[in-house]
């Protein structure tokens, strides 16, 4: 018989480590791996092109046999947003909550793969076995309904895995996060945690998603007469709710705008996540017909996402909807780090349009601070500590909390995507290292656009590009044609003649130099253009065009 | 004689109201123009590889012999940076304080104009006649030593011009802010205040500067073992003043790193800006003799700039200083907006080296708030309101606090770029629009970088470019060479050869079928040449990089 007490459960964030957003970590035990969530990220700034990134999946391609199957914590982006095109490599089912679930069926749908993949809605208080696995849904808070903890139960011993979350004691939907259950796990005895560190730096308590509809209640009291229009995140259906409830409240319709908010508003109200009383929406169509002071208008764009429904009003691109002065905008959000300027700029076009912008109070954080960190580690008292969702900083300021709480330093763990981190009671350590990354979407193109295309779209977009062409006779090396020096992205070619007349020169002395020597090898003679026309253009201008020699033979 | 009623003033913002930094104002009255600052700008997103950006002042050129000087309010480069740019075409004499004119002509000698531009140093209380003008330096508080508001005198009435100030009551160096002044002037009657509102959306006071030295005392008490590490802005000559009193404190040396802070530094202790107790400064080559608990090393890159010092030692490329555990590194700054990513990258890369990293209370704002900007109201009393420095949603919120003491909505002006407001005690209104605009500076190249080229570097930028080149025989049009395929920033090509050699097909299918039709017409064929494969590369790839056909003739 097999020695259990030897065997090891293997932990492997392959992916939400570094690249924020692409959350998803395999569990092993022996011949089982379940998968944690599935996320996908929006590229950074240096990813020129770039529609969006999915984290590279080999280990789970190269140990397809185990994989039993994909464990959501909640319907998030950058949690759900990878299946479709992971599930193309590793088709393996889906186990969720319901809401969850609906948001991956709209994924799937878009994607066509709704027949071909196959998903269970698992109740909290549920648990599923997959393989050496046991995996309980708990519930938790966070800014989308239905979001779950799992209590991953394997031979090793258990592990508690938080998902994003926060402690809201009053919800707007559904119960309060299950406390009691994190306190009675915990009293069995908990392997390691793993927990949201995305708030770890700030102090204090998350306040309830409640506190939010008392502030719209008041900005609505306090602007009788205005048109209301709200952006927030179309997932956080808790917040859409509470705008509803302000609105008829009021005696206000409301008008659902943005193409994200349209979908998962509908999902929501469809699975009973939101409760719309009647002759209450109305569709965008019928807006004219109610007067401003008749209306909230619910829309996407709380982050400036220059195509979302409030930017194109802000620049007076909506067909439908017109700012005026005296219209109220409210962003219930924060900016997500990054959009700072683009919801800069989307204020200031409100502004200029006459539109009262409120951007205060109107938003709490869906994330668990140290107080909710340091009462799920209490309930939990888990032997290890293995920090997830955040970036470095924040994951190392949830040790610092876990040390507070006795947890000893050596227990503590700052893993880098792809680490394999081996946990027993006896101990935990990283013992190898498996490989990871982001894999780059530009249109249909997964994973074609690397590194050399994006220098060399850096390259173009810092300074242009320079290509000189020039025709040469095969054999007798004559110089037939050109060479002609066509430039895009360099400078404004009519105003910069005598510029583009030298540079012509530079190249054609340093062709008949090649040419004389007997030079026949296009590679060298193409180096020799680039250097003396990059060494002239440097000179004159002190820029670097991507210099692009093409020659031809005829 | 001249009806001295019926003269107005005219105010000119030439910059600075869309395009932030690009602070210059020009005040001009019959014969005389006067004008407030000269600063740059860096570049937006979407400027790709542009290095600053500077006002056109084409309306100061079309003027020229009215011109009388620059009158500058602080040091910071959005007051000062264009100078050297727009000296080179209005070349007239500089009045400011003296550390201001310090740095100033810091960059004049960096551009070699030092002896062709008058300078003349200016104390606070004093002024300056320039043509129809007097001009009066009032003492502020600002994050520069040496700030200034200036009172401009003219026959129309008197305008006050704050520049970037706070209400400083217990300044670190020099004197509070001259409050006694603004209400004397006030007293005698003043047409128009134009205000800073940088932080007019915020409520209640402006800490004082010196609270950031008690931080500074708390964290160097709290980490006595540390090395220390304070990145701040160069130009914040009171907070290194701080620093070093810290440092002082504790016995421990000085070390400055980073090429703008040596060089404000040395500037500021020349003119007597900053007072360092003998034996504190070493020079950096020295660190090796000391442990670090007698160390504080003050550096730039506080906003997470990828060149700065600080972000070099995070990136492990800094040449003499190598982050390590135990280090603790504060950030004494707020990120300026559109900079939150690029700090937060530089924290993480501090933390994962171990260091502690300390980003909160170790900074003070320069700007003043909603307290402050209702107390130079009350002082001044202005009968028109024209807020400056501030982003439109900002200068928004001034006029609404402006208009709760009681200005009325009519005498409010929110102008724009270019806008002529003329101001008389009779009334106020914008009756004129000259050109102004933000010039691109590439390189040496000023201004030779316009849209087309912006367009063209977003579009290469995004999905690279496709250069197709063929070779054809004059007269007979036959195809002797090519169509070649030459690609950049689109895809790998290695593994990409088919979808290549599909569209090398799909462009000799196009040449082919042009030939055949008898087209001579080199620019029909090449729209054809582009319509053929950009349709092809959009149906296979949902891309669309710039395609760029090259003919040529032998």
């Amino acid at each position: 018989m097999r020695n259990v007490n030897n065997s090891k459960l293997r932990i492997i964030p392959l992916g939400g480590l570094e690249q924020i957003g692409l959350n998803i970590t395999a569990f092993e035990f022996e011949d089982s791996i379940i998968v944690v969530d599935c996320g996908l990220a929006f590229p950074e700034d240096d990813m020129l092109g770039i529609d969006l990134v999915i984290p590279d999946v080999s280990y789970l391609k190269d140990n397809l046999s185990k994989v039993k199957g994909f464990v959501i914590t909640h319907g998030h982006e950058d949690h759900i947003g990878a299946l479709p095109y992971v599930l193309k490599e590793v088709n393996v089912p889906i186990y969720s909550t319901k809401l969850t679930i609906g948001l991956i069926d709209n994924k799937l749908k878009e994607h066509g793969m709704l027949n071909s993949t196959k998903r269970k809605v698992i109740q909290h208080g549920q648990s599923i076995n997959l393989g050496a696995f046991r995996i309980e849904f708990i519930k938790t808070n966070h800014s989308i309904s239905d979001a779950s903890a799992l209590a991953i139960y394997s031979p090793a011993g258990i592990v508690i895995h938080t998902g994003d979350f926060k402690v809201d004691y009053t919800p707007v939907f559904g119960d309060a996060i299950d406390l009691q259950r994190f306190g009675e796990i915990g009293k069995k005895g908990v392997l390691a945690l793993m927990c949201d560190s995305t708030n770890a730096e700030r102090q204090g308590f998350t306040m309830s998603e409640k506190t939010v509809g008392k502030t719209f209640d008041n900005i609505i009291s306090e602007h009788k007469s205005s048109r209301i229009i709200i952006a927030t995140f179309a997932s956080n259906v808790d917040r859409v709710q509470q705008i509803i409830n302000s609105a008829a409240k009021f005696g206000r319709k409301v008008v659902i705008e943005g193409r994200s908010m349209v979908n998962v508003i509908s999902t929501a109200a469809e699975l009973g996540y939101l409760d719309i009383p009647e002759n209450t929406l109305i569709d965008i169509e019928h807006m004219k017909n109610y007067a401003d002071d008749q209306m909230v208008l619910i829309t996407t764009g709380s982050q400036g996402e220059s195509m979302a429904a409030l930017s194109r009003m802000a620049a007076s691109l909506h067909k439908k909807v017109h700012i005026k002065p005296g219209d109220t905008v409210i962003f219930s959000s924060n900016p997500i780090p990054g959009n700072e300027k683009a919801v800069s700029k989307v204020i200031n076009e409100l502004s200029a349009k006459g539109a009262d912008v409120i951007f205060q109070d109107a938003h709490v954080s869906g994330h668990a601070c140290q107080e909710e960190i340091k009462l799920i580690y209490s309930l939990v008292r888990p032997k290890y500590a293995i920090p997830v969702h955040g970036e470095f900083r924040h994951r190392k300021a949830q040790i610092n909390l876990a040390r507070q709480l006795g947890i000893p330093k050596e227990n503590t763990f700052m893993l880098s995507s792809g680490d394999v981190i081996e946990v027993c009671a006896e101990s935990a350590k990283v013992v190898d290292h498996v490989q990871t990354g982001a894999i780059l979407v530009d249109g249909l193109g997964v994973g074609d656009v690397g590194n050399i295309v994006l220098r060399d779209r850096q390259h173009l977009a810092e300074d242009g590009i320079m290509i000189v062409v020039l025709t040469l006779e095969k054999y007798s090396n004559q110089l037939l044609a050109g060479p002609d020096i066509v430039s895009r992205g360099f400078v404004y070619v009519r105003e910069s003649e005598d510029l583009m007349e030298e540079a012509r020169n530079v190249v054609e002395d340093a062709v008949h130099t090649c040419l004389k020597k007997g030079v026949t090898d296009w590679g060298k003679m193409k180096n020799v253009i680039k250097d003396s026309l990059g060494g002239f253009i440097w000179k004159k201008t002190k820029r670097d065009p991507m210099i692009l020699p093409i020659i031809m033979e005829v």
